[in-house]
């Protein structure tokens, strides 16, 4: 442990600069104009593998945005760690709720804010430097494979394939990735649940073209109002998804599950306060760690119709569209969910009006073993250099590739994650606490060892 | 009617480059980058009226965009017909659904594709060129004034400074505006009734920043949702507004004025046709045309919220807006009705998001006169032209102006337009059949005339 606080405490500026380096590549992934630095990013990627110590780097090419791979073989006999993140990031608007531009990071009080900070960036960079400092100290205690991708903000779809064609390569003992969150630094946890996703897009059109509200208004179905009337009957009285067999699959958490799950730290008033609400919002029955953690939701990510500029513009539109995306959780499946929300989405439309579903990118539910070896060697791990015990939790989010490789390489995930849920991902502002980089990066060593040890 | 024939077919290019001159400034009142447009297009307007003979033309500055005043009194004994028209139009907006430039015209089949080619360009300068056609022929045979503004786009708020400060200029005993719509070249018609407004735009915000829809979404109320459901519960079942006290104020038509309105010549098949609809809409036990032509209307405009670029986002958004407006019948009043929609919109805003709503320019329904001499002229104009008795027709637009005129002038107007309802009025792909313009320019000189004789 001295070892590498001295390390990291003599590397400290350089990991924090090349982490900002890394940061400045506009990786957005989702927008086709910032191709080139996504593909830039991917070589940067490459390079600081490399320099790390990593074998056989290769930029692997895909439909899409390539995947970096690297490894490190130092015994056969050793059990093996692979490493997933994504270099990838989120959109960053709306740019003008951002305090410093996006790709400038910018530190304030401790805090690293820039997109990808937290979200995968400084967390994937983490192991990169973990990695570099058991081979500079000769402290590597198994064999380590890497796999960043670029598409995770865009679900992952050429991830398998290339996971299905290289098993061999891939093989490996558990896949550890840093995508999470923790509840805080007084209460270290682990994600060992996430929720899937089935990501929709719906358009709803009225007249074949825009019309004078004034001459046409009161007459013609404005696709606006029906696509809010279709919106607004997705929730029912108390706040329940109204979308016929959505539910069947849902397995309810058990007493001890419920008890474990809300014994973790959380104040209903600091959330609010945080947020600047008056009160929350949710499925009648359950509290607000069941709503994020256990239960499927529907959340409209986007809608947009008719005139949105300056001013007013007296215009009955053609067409209203809206993203709307739901999360999953065990045994609800994502192409089966997209197809009963499209089903019953075309049977509420009324006739006066012409709608169109369609899929974007989805993801399974899954949920982590804390019985493994894996999970115990994080554990202690996190004991060691945290001094308390993580708390397992049950994550909101999805990272859609942990089901994946369950399927695909029959290898378990843990989630060792640093982030807070106070890092605006996907929002502007995202940020990243120093502190926390540099705690991974101390913690994440201990992993290895303790996989090592434990896996004897 | 030889003589004015004559002169027109003598003229007839020259009248379509100038309109076209005219068409090719992108005069957007509403958004602020086409400011330097808009003020060109006001000065080209004041040139062309001096050419057509006008005296004493001015460009009278206001707050906002400057009016167009000239006038030609040749008899003080004679009676005045005060012409409003306005140079600004509508944002082009969507642009990529023109099929050629909005600021480029274009004729295809006689019909000339333009924004502002029918709204209110194309009208307004039938006049002017009408005018000059008097002059030329010494067949004027009234005082005539121009007052062409460039804000009627934006809600006319300086004309009524304007209007007031300039009573005695503005005396008159007629207002003629063409900025309304025939049923047809077959079935000529004049409005004589048209709608107000009430123009309002509402926020809804939930948490103080974006969020993300994994790790919040089904704990946190979504703005979108929240606007969507108090969208829809603005109409009910029957298409029925559910503000209270909307229609305390509407009358209904007499069982006389119902037939009357019912008999004007509308196909429903071709109405759904034209505009590619399996059903048509509305308040239940009114027909369409009692829905657009006497009725109160509330639309919603434009909405956003959220991401609405490509792909997908998982972001819950902190704000969504919608753009609403609601036009008037008479009785009820802009203000009063902004005022009880904010009221009731605040009123129906649940704990877990705040509203803010503001209010957008207005305008007064009105009703013009049948019965008067200056109607009994344009029909007797149209008579003569087309052949045919007009229809008076009641209108769903809304021209502020005319009501503003009757305050403070004491003028009636008339409302003799020779658009049409496919006119696409601001639509994509806006457009004005050059056989109406110059219809147009051949039936005002017969308004003048009969003016004048019917004055006698």
């Amino acid at each position: 442990m001295q070892e590498i606080k001295k390390y990291v405490e003599d590397n400290k500026q350089r990991f924090l600069d090349e982490l900002f380096e890394l940061l400045r590549f506009p990786s957005v992934s989702a927008d086709p104009k910032y191709k080139g630095d996504v593909l830039k990013t991917a070589a940067f990627v490459a390079e600081k593998l490399k320099e790390a110590g990593a074998d056989k780097v290769e930029i692997c090419e895909t439909a899409g945005y390539p995947i970096i791979y690297g490894e490190k073989i130092i015994d056969a006999a050793l059990p093996t760690v692979l490493i997933y993140g994504h270099y990838d990031v989120q959109p960053a608007d709306p740019l003008e709720l951002w305090h410093t531009p996006p790709f400038e990071p910018t530190v304030r009080d401790g805090k690293i804010y820039a997109r990808g900070a937290c979200d995968d960036k400084g967390q994937f960079y983490m192991h990169v430097k973990a990695f570099e400092l058991m081979m500079k100290t000769n402290t590597l205690a198994c064999n380590v494979k890497f796999m960043i991708e670029g598409e995770e903000e865009v679900g992952s779809s050429n991830l398998g394939v290339f996971v299905k064609a290289n098993t061999e390569r891939l093989k490996a003992d558990v896949v550890l990735i840093s995508d999470t969150s923790m509840i805080s630094m007084e209460n270290p946890s682990i994600e060992t649940g996430l929720r899937g996703l089935a990501y929709m897009e719906v358009e709803v059109t009225g007249p074949n073209r825009d019309l004078h509200s004034g001459v046409y208004g009161g007459a013609v179905a404005n696709p606006i109002t029906i696509l809010c009337k279709m919106i607004a009957s997705l929730h029912d009285e108390n706040n329940h998804i109204t979308i016929p067999a959505f539910y069947d699959k849902v397995v309810d958490l058990t007493a001890d599950e419920k008890a474990a799950l809300n014994s973790a730290p959380f104040d209903l008033n600091d959330y609010k306060k945080d947020l600047d609400i008056n009160a929350e919002w949710g499925e009648k029955g359950y509290s607000t760690l069941e709503r994020t953690g256990t239960r499927p939701t529907l959340e409209v990510n986007g809608i947009w119709g008719g005139y949105i500029g300056e001013g007013a513009k007296t215009v009955l539109p053609s067409k209203a569209s809206a993203k709307i995306s739901m999360r999953l959780v065990p045994h609800q499946s994502s192409d089966e969910i997209s197809a009963i929300f499209q089903q019953h989405f075309e049977s509420i439309a009324p006739d006066f009006v012409k709608v169109k579903v369609t899929a974007h990118h989805g993801g399974e539910p899954v949920v982590t073993p804390t019985d493994s070896i894996a999970y115990r060697a994080a554990e202690k791990a996190i004991l060691t250099s945290f001094g308390k015990k993580p708390i397992p939790t049950r994550g909101g989010g999805s990272i859609p590739i942990v089901a994946l490789f369950e399927d695909v390489l029959g290898i378990k995930s843990v989630l060792l994650g640093f982030g807070l849920d106070s890092d605006a991902l996907h929002s502007p502002n995202e940020k990243y606490d120093i502190f926390n980089y540099y705690k991974g990066i101390e913690t994440l060593p201990l992993f290895h060892k303790y996989f090592a040890e434990l896996s004897k």
